[in-house]
């Protein structure tokens, strides 16, 4: 059981060192990076897609995409507009830092004002490995239930912001908010969050604004 | 590289002969049994409230549910009439052969005619760990997407049935069963499928009788 421990720490050691490096390399070329996390089917490549349809087409995007499998979403998220990369991970349940240190590499990274990096998906392992990215964001879905804090409280507890999407779906699906929204703040108080719906639009002003903003506090910084 | 992969080895042939254990102990209760997989919010504790509402009272059920946090699932279990056991994995991605071992353990196997592991929401990582069931079950659910046999690809090749859950929000969500059918069949060619809806009932008539079924012949071998 010790030993088992002690290679559990070392794993996370030498990733939180690569992340790290990781984010001197992203604050060096003045880009901002967001680690995009959630279940899977809960919407992530779609909010890419969003992003890059409704912010400023000035800004250049990186989008890099994790799966254990596939090429779906690097191909969505080139389609709409992002320089992506694809990561396969082989089967393993995240990105570690290591993985992306390999797709920064092939990245011209002052090219860019905004990388989004599309962890796999997964409520569970993503939590446990930094990736050096300046924020990390959860994507939870209406559909999943709003008992998700509850349940899976490491990622709800150690990211900078939350979109709920899927709020068209609200009238048909049994989903108590005030529920859900009291397990978050019990978990993370007063973490900014963001209720949207990629398919309709609803909400997702405030994502963009938001978002922009911390792009522009990135190059000013 | 060559050392983390003899690890990982190690883990699985350690947790390959506890799930050959564990199977021992489950046929000789003659008991059947059931690895219940799917994301997080797919319906797996949902599914097991109507199972046990719909199966003959005569069957006695227990059911082991594994999370990462809190007795939620454990407690929809026990209300729902199974005698429920709650395995908690300490942040752990998946239910493991072992952690099995101790639920099974708490409970008077030959007492029970079915019993239901209901593993930690997670796409991943509980295809790698074998637990010593009789069938392995995944639940996909509509909200997901149609993409997810292309995405996940492990856990679709392993399962003996699949069940397609929430087909009442079809109406409401971009979802091509052709194109989610063809991409099961190339990875699990025949699997037997159920399409269901929990909320409304639909289609868990078939379920019933399968497991029935199989219950039966469990009883009879």
């Amino acid at each position: 059981m010790s030993r088992k421990v002690s290679v559990v720490e070392k794993i996370h050691s030498v990733n939180d060192q690569l992340a790290a490096e990781n984010q001197g390399r992203l604050l060096e070329a003045g880009i901002f990076s967001i680690n995009l996390m959630a279940s899977p089917g809960a919407g992530k490549t779609s909010l890419i897609e969003k992003t890059l349809a409704g912010l400023d087409p000035a800004f250049s995007v990186a989008a890099i995409d994790g799966d254990v499998a596939t090429s779906i979403d690097a191909d969505r998220a080139s389609e709409a507009g992002a320089t992506a990369v694809q990561i396969n991970t082989g089967g393993q349940c995240h990105i570690d830092a290591s993985m992306l240190r390999s797709a920064l590499d092939t990245l011209d990274l002052p090219n860019f004002n905004l990388l989004l990096v599309e962890n796999v998906g997964n409520l569970i392992c993503p939590a446990s490995f930094k990736l050096g990215t300046d924020k990390n964001v959860l994507i939870a879905s209406i559909p999943e239930g709003d008992d998700k804090p509850y349940k899976y409280p490491a990622m709800y507890q150690d990211v900078d912001a939350l979109i709920i999407n899927k709020i068209d779906l609200l009238p048909y699906i049994d989903f108590d908010m005030d529920y859900f929204n009291k397990g978050v703040e019990m978990l993370n108080p007063g973490l900014t969050t963001f209720p949207i719906s990629c398919k309709t639009g609803e909400g997702l002003d405030s994502w963009i604004t938001w978002l922009t903003e911390q792009i522009q506090a990135g190059k000013s910084s």
